[in-house]
């Protein structure tokens, strides 16, 4: 048999969502030069799931001649052991840190089984979330700028410089209410703020991004058009970045950026608090 | 000075967004019976940016006089090391998992800076996100019912039964693209399917929820309304799930889940993949 050792098989195991695991995962073999075939088992918490993991282990190792390696979470400490019992290398993602914890601070552990987030434990935060979704969605592309008094950031950029993926992120992960509006060619010729913006400054924040890779972007979704043009991308980028100086707004480049890291360098820039939710 | 052991400050600090040391910590924390005081520092790539850090935990220590908690995730060794002499306990997410899976399959790390999810890498996966993101958003609410053949899943529920943030949640961290559709009034009545989800049977997925919770939600939102009555909540719940039963369509209880176990859980039922981006 042929053993490829540029390629594993990862598996993420959790008593809960297992998104946490393939995060920390992902970071990890990030560092690795090799190939992940991924397989998440969310939810394992009970020996009947277990035995499924237990099985799909066993049949991983005996094809590839090697033990797949096992991002896991788990509570239940009889699970984790026959876990740890199987062909499989495996990673507690926090036991090692729950345990230096305690350590440090001298008070114990109190175990309970994973939750992202919770809902029961804390409505209010339930409701927060959910309305700065909504905020989020009523005020995503310039369809009303009505409340603008609510938001807690208003993003400015032209079409596909990454507004609505990063509004959406926002009020998901940071429970922020975002108002993005996009730059049209009215606008455009004018050059100017809408007046509806002046009394909230404060909250304005550009996007921007390189001509080329906007450019790009257009192709992908309307090839061959004027929209898509490297002319017309590059000037609606100089009009709106003179813009963004002339009024002192300010404003990132997108380009190279996940829609994690523009959203986390937006909060920063503009100095606002990240809600953990 | 009185010590409040039931209060600790905590940082997150990472050279990326920090989102996944926030993520990481909570879950750590959520172990042990103290409230934490968070505050985040992301970026942290360069020694001004360490300085700011390190002269915010010398303030906690000695108004506090318990060390901090800093959970961090940092690649360049001067900086750790740093961080690691000042008055706080450390905790590196990472580094003991890339030790561990180096010593286990012995293949050498090659250490880079933090990067949750990258864009200049894999653009397909950035256009897939994207598009899954925007495809999601057109099929909110059952706007359109275009294009039905492209969903991955469509959620049907009752209004406020969570479908659009767990949609929008599928979309942004799966890439998936996820139609979801209200049963209102007009279809409650007639109690059948629409038409145009016949052919994707093997598509639909339910959401239902308590009519207490369901109340709760609604009159959240419209206090003292029709719409928001414990009898027009539990008649609705009941009408859609005998509807669900007698179509077979699965579907479970959002109550007491979290966005992301919703979103989870659905995957998992409805036996879709993650497509992890």
């Amino acid at each position: 048999m042929k053993i490829d050792i540029q390629s594993r098989d990862v598996f993420y195991v959790s008593d809960g969502t297992a998104i946490t695991c393939e995060t920390i995962g992902h970071v990890v073999l990030g560092q690795f030069p090799f190939n992940a075939n991924e397989k998440t088992f969310p939810f394992v918490e009970s020996k009947e799931k277990l035995e499924d993991l237990l099985r799909e282990i066993e049949i991983s190792f005996i094809k590839n001649g090697v033990k797949p390696l096992v991002f896991f979470s788990m509570v239940i400490t009889e699970l984790k052991e026959a876990l740890l019992q199987s062909n499989c290398y495996g990673y507690d993602i926090l036991g090692s840190l729950v345990q230096q914890v305690e350590t440090d601070i001298q008070i114990a552990p109190v175990p309970q089984l994973q939750r992202s987030r919770s809902v029961s434990k804390d409505s209010d935060t339930y409701f927060d979330r959910i309305a700065a979704i909504e905020y989020t969605l009523a005020h995503d592309d310039g369809v009303t700028l009505k409340g603008l008094e609510k938001a807690d950031i208003i993003l400015l950029g032209v079409s596909r410089s990454g507004k609505t993926p990063t509004s959406l992120y926002m009020a998901m992960q940071f429970g922020l209410r975002v108002v993005n509006y996009p730059f049209i060619d009215d606008d455009l010729s004018r050059l100017r703020l809408l007046p509806e913006f002046e009394i909230h400054r404060h909250k304005l924040f550009g996007l921007t991004i390189d001509p080329q890779r906007l450019t790009e972007i257009r192709q992908n979704r309307l090839a061959g058009s004027d929209y898509a043009s490297n002319e017309q991308c590059l000037h609606e980028l100089q009009t709106v970045e003179a813009l963004f100086r002339r009024e002192a707004i300010p404003y990132i480049n997108t380009s190279s950026l996940s829609v994690e890291e523009i959203s986390t360098r937006v909060l920063e820039k503009a100095g606002l608090r990240r809600r953990l939710l």
